[in-house]
C-alpha cells in the first residue's frame, strides 16, 4: 500500500473477514484443526499424550495436587517476585536441582515460558544464537525475542554449528537445542554440542522437556546421561507437564544464572506464579521418581517394542531414543484420517502435520508410557496397522 | 568485534561471568530483587497478590481445584489439540464466553501465552500495531513476535494512536492496550479508541486481566462495561489468575477468531493444556462470581477507601479506577525499604520499580480485596504511613 493513500474504511464486521481467507487456505492444504474435549474416563488405549510416566492419575500425584490446592489456595495470587512464591515452591525447586545434579533451579508456570525466559536471559543483542532448526517452538519464539544474531542450522549438523560459532561477530554465544525432539523422538549429539561450545567459548542451553523422566540415571535426563549436569556453561530447561504429569516448568542451572533468570526473565517476572496445585503434584511426581527408578527403563522398553512391531509390520517407525515414536504418513490428510481411524477403534495417537513439523512430513506420533501392558502395546500395533491408509507401509 | 577476528577462547566457569556484571550493575542502581517464599498460613495483611475477590483461597473453589485433580488428573497430559482438551475446558470456554458476552472463548496455560497468543495471530507482517507504550509485557512480547510493523503511542494519547492508524502503510491493523494498566490502575478510553479503530478498519485487542471480576456489570469486567462485549471487531484477553484466583488465561471474541487461534497460536498449540485443577478452579469461581454480584462493588469501594485516607496522609496514592492503588516512591531504595518496613510491621504490599514501571517512577502497588474489613483498610493505611521513608509523604 502507498504511505500517502488512507487505508479502505471497513464495517466492523468486515474486519476479521481476512481469517476466512486464511481458513479456507488451511483447509485447502488439508490443515484444518479442531478441538476435541475428551471426557474425564475413557476405555482409550492413550497413546498420544505425554505422560510418560503415568502419573498423571497417580493417587500419590492427583492427591498431592488436591492437597496442596486445599492447603496452599487454587492460585499463587501473584507474580513469584511478590505474593507468587510459597515455600512449595522453594521446596520444588531444591528437590528439582538436586536430582538432576545442579546448583539451582527456578519454577516457571509452563514450560513454555520458562523457554522464553531462558533463552531471552541468557542472549541479548551482544550475543550469538545457534540453534538447530528443529528445536521446539517456545524455544524459536525465545530466540525471536532475544535480538540476538540467530544461526538456525540444519538438524544436527554439528560441523556446521562449530562454523558458525567459529565465525560469529560477537564474543558471548548460546547454542540451543532439545535433547530429545519433539517430533521424532531422536536424540541431540549433546557431548559434541558441548565439545564445540567449549572450543569456541559459547554456553549450552538444552531443553530436557522429553529427556527428563525417561533418559538417564534414575530419569535424570539426558543432560545427566551426557555428563553435563552441573556444568558451569550448561543450562537445562525441564517441563513439569510430561514425565511428572502436572504442569509448569523449570531452568536449571548454577546459582548465578539462576539468580539472573529471576531479575531479569520477563516470562518470570510478568507472570503469576505456578498454581500451588501443580507444583505439589510435580514434587510429589519427582518422590515417585525416584522411590521407582526403574519406571524410565519401561518407558524406553515400551517404545522400544511398539517401534520394532510398527517397523515389521511395514511402516516407516523411527528408531526411538526415548518415548516418542514417530511414524511418517503420506500427506496430511492421510495422517489426519489414519489417526482418527485408530481412535475410532479405541486407540489415540498424534497428529502432526506442518507447521508442527520442521521437515514438512506429516506423520503419527505414538507416546510409549511406563505403565503399557505388552498386551496395550500388540493391541497398539493391531490397530494401527489396521486403520493405515494405502500408501503408509512401505512393505 | 571484527568480523574476521576469532572469539576469544574462555574457560567453562567463565563463560557466565558477564553475568556478575550485569548483577553488580542492578546492585548499585538499587534493583536487586530476590525470591521471599511465603507459608501456607500467615498473619500478614496482604495487600500484594491479585486474589482481588479473595477466592484463591475459598472453599468452593479449592475445593474445585481438589476435587479435578482426583477425577481429572494433575496435569491435562498434552497440547489442547492432542490429548489436553477435557469437557472441563470446553465448559469453562463456555461459561466464560456467555459470562462476559462473546460468542467463544479458548483457555490458555497462563495470561501471558493468551496474549502471546492473542497478539500474534491477529497481526502478522501483513498489518500494523498500534499500542499505548504501558501496555502489560505480555502483549509487549506479543507484539515483538508479530513480525507487525509497531507503533507505541504516549501514555493514553487517543489522538496519536489515531495519527498512526491513519498513516499506517497496511491495510491491516490492531490496536492493542490494557482495560486497566497494571502498575497505575487507570483505565483506557475504552470507547474513544474503538471509535478511532473503526474510523480506520482496525482491529482492537483489550487485556481485560485487572478488569474482569472487578468492572462492569456483576464483574463481567471493562470491556463489558464500555458496552464493546461480543462486537465483531473486539478480542478481549483475561487471566483466570487474579479475580478468579487459579491459573491460566483465556482469549474471548468471535467464532471465527477463536477458530482462528486453536488453528495459528504457537503459544497454544505447542503447549501443555492448563491443569484441570485450575481450570475447575476458575469455573467455580466464575459459579462464585455469577452468585454474588455484590462482590466486585466491594473491591472498588475498598481501593477507593484506601487510596483517600492514604492521599489525606499525604502520600501520592493514585485515584483507583480499579483495585489497584499504586504509592509513589522517591527512589527505587525507599521503594524496597518501605515495603519491608511494611512486611515487619505486618502488611504485605507489592514494590515496583524498573523496569516494572514504564514510566520509571518506583512505587508501592496496593491491591485491594473484595474481602477486607474497614479495620484491614485502616490497619493497612497506618502501618503503610508510619513505615514510610523520608520525602515519601509531600505533607
Ligand atoms: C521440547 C519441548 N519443550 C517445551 C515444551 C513446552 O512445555 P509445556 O507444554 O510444559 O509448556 C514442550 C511441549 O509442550 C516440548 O515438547
Ligand atoms: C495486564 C496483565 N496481563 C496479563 C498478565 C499475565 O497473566 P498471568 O499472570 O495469568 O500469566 C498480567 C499479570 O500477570 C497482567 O497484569
Amino acid at each position: 500500500m502507498d504511505a500517502a493513500q488512507k487505508p479502505a474504511a471497513v464495517p466492523p464486521e468486515q474486519v476479521f473477514d481476512w481469517l476466512d481467507a486464511e481458513a479456507e487456505r488451511r483447509a485447502d492444504a488439508g490443515l484444518t484443526r479442531r478441538l476435541r474435549p475428551r471426557p474425564a474416563t475413557s476405555t482409550e488405549l492413550d497413546l498420544a499424550g505425554n505422560d510418560y510416566l503415568g502419573l498423571a492419575r497417580d493417587k500419590r500425584v492427583a492427591g498431592a495436587a488436591a492437597a496442596a490446592a486445599l492447603r496452599w489456595g487454587a492460585g499463587s495470587t501473584g507474580s513469584r517476585l511478590v505474593t507468587g512464591s510459597t515455600e512449595l515452591h522453594a521446596e520444588l525447586e531444591h528437590e528439582l536441582a538436586r536430582f538432576c545434579g545442579f546448583q539451582a533451579a527456578l519454577v516457571f508456570s509452563s514450560g513454555f515460558t520458562a523457554n522464553l525466559g531462558a533463552v531471552t536471559a541468557l542472549s541479548g543483542k551482544d550475543s550469538a544464537i545457534v540453534t538447530d532448526k528443529y528445536i521446539h517452538a517456545s524455544l524459536i519464539e525465545g530466540c525471536r525475542l532475544s535480538r540476538a544474531g540467530i544461526a538456525a542450522i540444519g538438524h544436527n549438523d554439528v560441523a556446521a554449528i562449530k562454523h558458525a560459532l567459529a565465525t560469529r561477530r560477537t564474543q558471548r554465544a548460546l547454542v540451543v537445542t532439545d535433547s530429545v525432539f519433539s517430533v521424532d523422538g531422536d536424540l541431540a549429539p549433546l557431548p559434541e554440542l558441548s565439545a564445540a561450545c567449549r572450543e569456541h567459548g559459547a554456553a549450552l542451553l538444552v531443553d530436557d522437556a522429553h529427556g527428563f523422566g525417561v533418559l538417564g540415571d534414575g530419569g535424570r535426563g539426558a543432560v545427566h546421561a551426557a555428563g553435563l549436569a552441573g556444568e558451569p556453561d550448561v543450562v537445562m530447561t525441564v517441563t513439569l507437564s510430561k514425565s511428572l504429569g502436572a504442569q509448569g516448568g523449570a531452568v536449571l542451572g548454577s546459582r548465578r544464572v539462576i539468580r539472573h533468570l529471576v531479575e531479569t526473565s520477563r516470562s518470570f517476572i510478568f507472570d503469576t506464579g505456578l498454581a500451588p496445585a501443580s507444583a505439589a503434584a510435580a514434587l510429589a511426581a519427582l518422590g515417585v521418581l525416584k522411590s521407582e527408578p526403574e519406571l524410565p527403563g519401561k518407558v524406553l522398553a515400551n517404545a522400544t517394542r511398539l517401534a520394532e512391531q510398527l517397523t515389521d509390520a511395514g511402516f516407516r517407525a523411527s528408531r526411538p531414543d526415548a518415548a516418542v515414536v514417530s511414524v511418517q504418513a503420506p500427506s496430511p490428510e492421510d495422517a489426519v484420517t489414519w489417526a482418527a481411524r485408530c481412535a475410532e477403534n479405541g486407540v489415540r495417537v498424534g497428529c502432526f502435520r506442518p507447521p508442527s513439523v520442521p521437515d514438512g512430513i506429516s506423520r503419527l506420533r505414538l507416546t510409549a508410557r511406563a505403565d503399557l501392558s505388552e498386551s496395550d502395546v500388540d493391541t497398539a500395533v493391531k490397530v494401527v496397522s489396521a486403520s493405515a491408509p494405502p500408501r503408509a507401509a512401505t512393505s
